[in-house]
């Protein structure tokens, strides 16, 4: 058999590939799948399953782009209504080659997750693989609060007994495959590892050490954050997403074209670093890292304005669109011709906003008392504490807090190190603040610097 | 500026890109057309402008195909009933960013024949480059038989007026940019030469030594070959070829699946090397290896019939049906899976033919009188000479011939070297021949080993 | 934590890097080693450490190379008289970053043999992988007769007790890395898997089903085939291997100076398909596809004596000249520009060899009784039979049997499919047999095509 | 005939490729010089000769290197004193193929600097192209003040001599391959063309529409900048560079490591964009952007300190040691591993320096009198004005005029875009300076913001 585990970073959404005997299956595609049809290529073999764990929420499904250019089927999971696709159910199997797979239903983290048992019958029809979906991570389980409040008790039953009852009982050496890994919105404790093994989970995955009681009482008190844009995931992939040909290539564009470009309201997205922007960018613009697209943009961007990025130095953005396409953002343009450099050669206006060492806000802080606003998340803020006085709003919920941040008084923003910093320092500056500094190294620097913490 | 030349191996067709303040223009694309929009990222370049310097007859143009990909508007010349793009005329100018690209009416290969100059006016407004299409090449100029067997004294003196009285006009220092480069089946003669120059083509052409009447009576008289696909490929660049997004990618099929695809009419094309070809093949397949597609499979492989490749080892033939696509072939299927040894493994029919090398054919011709065929072109038989006995018939025109060739006595066949051999052999073993021996090393060979040769 | 598998293919060697912290280490390098390096530099790391499981047989170790190009410290086992790196025992740890590696000594395969455990502390102390080297792989263990005959029984011991009481008892969940996978000659049974787990090697690994005594008595009476240059590698890498910088490149030789290369003794090695070679090839040469370098050079070539391949079509045999580097041969010059056709043009000597299909075979049998010489190995053969009167000798072992085979009478060779009767066909002919003929599919196509197999 | 120009990006030094018959040669190869023999496979061609136009005094010459790879002779000019290669003289002849390349003792830019002209035989004996190193560009002609002042006039007469006679005689359809292009040190006016011809450069390039006397005048007053590191090139190219082999890679080293390699003398080179480095940067670091290393590296950097370079995110800076190992920076270290980030992480100290559009400084140019430094070429200044009341210095040699500017005021610097202008005023800080402002856009920006302009 061949195996292949397709990262898409950032996301850090997993697919997977399997084949034997010239076919070949593939596990939760994602949308740009030239990839699969390469290696099917490379492989010598045609694709002709498609297999979806569930209906996904952060990302759009491949499936029906991938179905479309490879004509294979489409399986997902039952109870839900889903606008393209076969349904599949518990029991059912499926053969690629000398490979067979059977599907198990996992709800819990949706109704119709699905989980993909795979057992090479060349060796044994013992359990070889596991493809777990959104279900048992790495190190985590996937959340179960996407289905509402009222229903997260409900869910919370249902993934403990999916997991418990059938994924774990599938025996400690098989292998995991979930679909996400370290860095996902979907499992924020998910391990920094390439594989994982059911035993390997059994004795270090801390969800899976809690009794049944406290797993369901956790789980219902816990409220993740939701990104606006899920919802909109959850409508395209269960009505069935565009298909990308039908979206033109996203190409660069003259300073003075993106000049009337913004006029008539497009969005600007820098992907500089943090200090490149700090020290001069398009006022307005929204301040993401490259690989801080896929788990940002689904908070701050309207999906039916353009959207236009701008690097530093030159050029050729195409790869970075992957991101927005992921994220269902086909309303793009493209990018600015000669980054920024072009821009202020051009003696367009540049806006400022600050940045300070650690070191530096120590000093200030000494003397007076500035705004210190803690964008990182929740969690992050608990286990590794703060700095004194400063007022926590999660980056991805800032633009609601604004009334809560005084204007006329210098604000300093700080996250885990300095880039969620940028993307907070960028958000105020949009809406009108003018003293707005980013502390670079954030809590890192801080308590590396060994300056107070408090919890 | 930039400037890149873009070679389409086999076809030797070249196309030119070029560009100066963020535009870029494309002269004669070809249709597999993304590296026009790779090259454009990679310039932060926009396509502005396509050319084409005539209605193409050796491959599809990619022209319309460029334009529904980047919206750039199309220009041709006038006097031909194009169905697509814009008729531009002597004396037009067009800007992209400092270059100015201006257009010269060129008839004689084709009655609507362009020729673009250059000029960066940056440096200077005199010519710099200029594109001349089919007319003027490194070494040779291009046909002038297409317009039919009456036109050609006519299309011979317009060909020579654009050349003498347009074209080297220019300035020696002007740089030539052709549209074919060696091993063309637009002109014979071209040079293996990256570049020219008008003066360099003064100086060495042959060609344009001779005076205006050698030139009419020599081009009169001359009677190139015409490959049928010609015909399609006129239509189509008139008509506007169809967009490659409409069709699917060739896929890998397996063994069983093309034996019932052979039974209900594909073509396949074996493009293996001659020795393999010789010792096992598929019955009936055509011998053309993958740089020989361009130039000969037009005069075999029906338009309406799949197409089905094979190699050895395995796998991944996609590069070479980009092939083709560039003749206009969309009827294709994909490659057989495994290659030629999955078909022998599979005990599926094998037919064998021989292979022998001058040495033994010498021998044997002193023995016996073997039927000898000899499949190379007229011009290469005249200048090289040709092994006593030998018949000649162009291996385009093989098929027409075929009535002319002894079926039950053992006929050797021979070209300059061995691939037009194994074509030979192919075609005549798909006729029903038994015995039929490609000769190794064919006329070169023969000429090394200081064999007698006729002239 | 990252992970790298690096396959080198043929070999089906595989060597792991792990990295954390900025640090990384190495597992089993292979002699081209600049993968590693390029590795390093993507994850931002320093290789800090470079570990061997064993003194290999099967290839030149890379680790004396990659230790003089990063500088760092190369750990082996002890009890064997290494003349470079360190040895390291049962029970040493190793830290690299979060990243926790641990030494158990594990002897069988040679009396060396050293496996490593990781854990990945910022997970667990659990053991998360198993670099097993060349003692436990997935569906089979390696083999135990290296160390001589008289110490099979031993070995076989020492090995039952590594893995039953050592690698087995690390835990069910644990992932499997051993050195070899499917294809290797280190191991005929090993799965064509991608990982495996200790847990799922219990449940399939037919060898781990035998008990004690069944497993002692099979391995005492075993004897695998024993490639000539296995001697040589275990010198090499005992002495520490030559360093790559030492040697220069490959190169392209022209037919002319090859002919005179050829009579002061340099081996030529024909890298073409079997049917590409039967129609033709360069007298005296050895017939062996590309990726059968790995496993059948280093029976037959000599490594005192110059390698020149020669390929199909042209050019560029660059990076086959990895198989022969990785198996010590130093003494390599190039490939012949312009392959093969380029010497049958210049019209140097050309021998054909024979090919038939099983049919032909068959037929040919029902008329007269040819040689039927096998040459697979006696795996094979016991495994899925023989064609009735064919005698067996193995492919590696052919030279010393040559006097069994009958030169005045047509001798037939087969294998499973067609290449390595390819190489038996140019070893016999190479011993002056003239009547030589591979049977294309081998055993496979005679199964396929219903002919009675004997047992 | 084939044909390379490979283009060393920031150096603009061109480099060629030409081959035929299986045999190739290069002319000017750079010191990196895989790509050479890598282009030499892929041709099938064996590398027969290295010509050398002249000691080059911008970088380090590859000729050794590729000669210690290859094994071919190196041929260059005679009058200097080379410590290895082999002399040529005018009139000799070297075959490679078809192709035939004649020498011209072409004097003038330094005393042995040759031109190669090449025929290719195979159409004519015409020349075809012209190498014409450092004599004449597209565009301009190479300088004539390196072998001292009181050498000016001489030197201008034989350039003149050499240009004139021998050159320009050629003929004007010979295709022009100079060994810089745009961009290079070694021709400030050379045109951003891809080739020219000697006919186009008769037409267009002003300096040859100079008259024997006014050439001679200008030449000799003229004195363009001389980096300090020519002299060091100059040394070494006739000597003999020291082989790249004897050099271990860059890698990455971690932000503690680096601490203490600061401590202890090592250069930090700063590649981020101007703006990154304003907002933030390592006290003591030299901002040069990545393409400007070539250009700047060799005015600022000292032969015997150790380098290390940062970027923005992470890494892999491995690919921009080419161009330290192109100047002869062989005292390289390797990179920050994680970047600027991973600097600011750690808590370590960061200094920041201001920037300013053109519009804040024409405000403040309003109310106070700011110091501004002007640190473009004396060209540019003259042919596009200056910023009124600025100071003129040039980048290349601000550390000799730093008693000239005033510390305790603050310092505004600015170039044609930002680029030097961040060089200068990292440069600055680096002497102590402390409030020193780079204006984004510089002298672009101001003009087009319509801001008055002085002459």
């Amino acid at each position: 058999m061949w195996f292949e585990k397709i990262v898409a970073e950032g996301l850090s959404h997993t697919s997977y590939m399997i084949g034997s005997g010239g076919k070949a299956a593939v596990v939760d595609p994602r949308r740009d799948c030239d990839i699969y049809l390469d290696l099917a290529d490379r492989n010598d073999a045609l694709i002709t399953h498609i297999f979806e764990t569930h209906r996904n929420e952060d990302y759009v499904s491949g499936a029906r782009e991938l179905a479309h250019l490879s004509g294979a089927p489409i399986f997902h999971g039952p109870r839900m209504d889903f606008a393209y696709g076969n349904i599949t159910h518990e029991g059912a199997r499926f053969i690629i080659g000398t490979l067979e797979i059977s599907v198990l239903e996992t709800p819990g983290h949706t109704e119709e997750s699905l989980t993909f048992v795979l057992a090479d019958t060349e060796v044994s029809r013992e359990p070889y693989m596991v493809f777990s979906g959104d279900t048992l991570f790495a190190g985590d389980i996937a959340r179960t609060d996407l289905a509402g409040p009222d229903q997260k008790a409900a869910m919370a039953e249902k993934m403990y007994a999916s997991i418990t009852r059938k994924i774990l009982s599938l025996g400690d050496g098989v292998i995991l495959c979930p679909a996400h890994g370290a860095g996902s919105v979907c499992g924020e404790e998910i391990a920094d590892h390439p594989f994982s093994t059911i035993g390997y989970e059994k004795h270090t995955n801390p969800v899976l050490a809690l009794g049944h009681d406290t797993f369901i009482t956790r789980r219902t008190a816990e409220s993740p954050y939701l990104p606006p844009y899920f919802r909109q995931m959850e409508k395209v992939n269960r009505e069935g997403p565009a298909l990308l040909v039908e979206f033109t290539r996203p190409y660069p564009i003259t300073v003075t074209e993106v000049t009337s470009r913004i006029a008539s309201g497009c969005q600007i997205v820098d992907v500089r670093s943090p200090t490149a922007f700090a020290a001069g960018h398009i006022p307005g613009s929204l301040s993401i890292w490259g690989d801080g697209i896929p788990s940002f943009a689904g908070w701050f961007l309207d999906y039916n304005r353009p959207i236009v990025l701008i690097d530093d130095f030159s050029g050729n953005l195409a790869p970075l669109f992957r991101h927005f396409s992921r994220l269902g953002y086909d309303n793009t343009t493209g990018w600015i011709a000669g980054g920024f450099p072009a821009w202020y050669r051009a003696a367009q206006p540049v806006e400022m906003t600050g940045t300070c060492s650690v070191q530096e806000l120590k000093d200030l802080m000494s003397r007076e008392k500035p705004f210190l606003l803690d964008v990182r998340d929740k969690k992050n803020r608990e286990q590794v504490g703060y700095i004194p006085d400063s007022v926590p709003v999660y980056i991805g919920e800032l633009e609601q807090h604004i009334p809560e941040i005084p204007k006329y008084r210098p604000v300093f923003v700080y996250c885990d190190s300095g880039y969620k910093g940028s993307l907070g320092v960028s958000v105020l500056a949009m809406h009108g603040y003018t003293e707005v500094t980013n502390v670079l190294g954030g809590m890192q620097a801080w308590v590396r610097a060994g300056f107070a913490v408090e919890h």
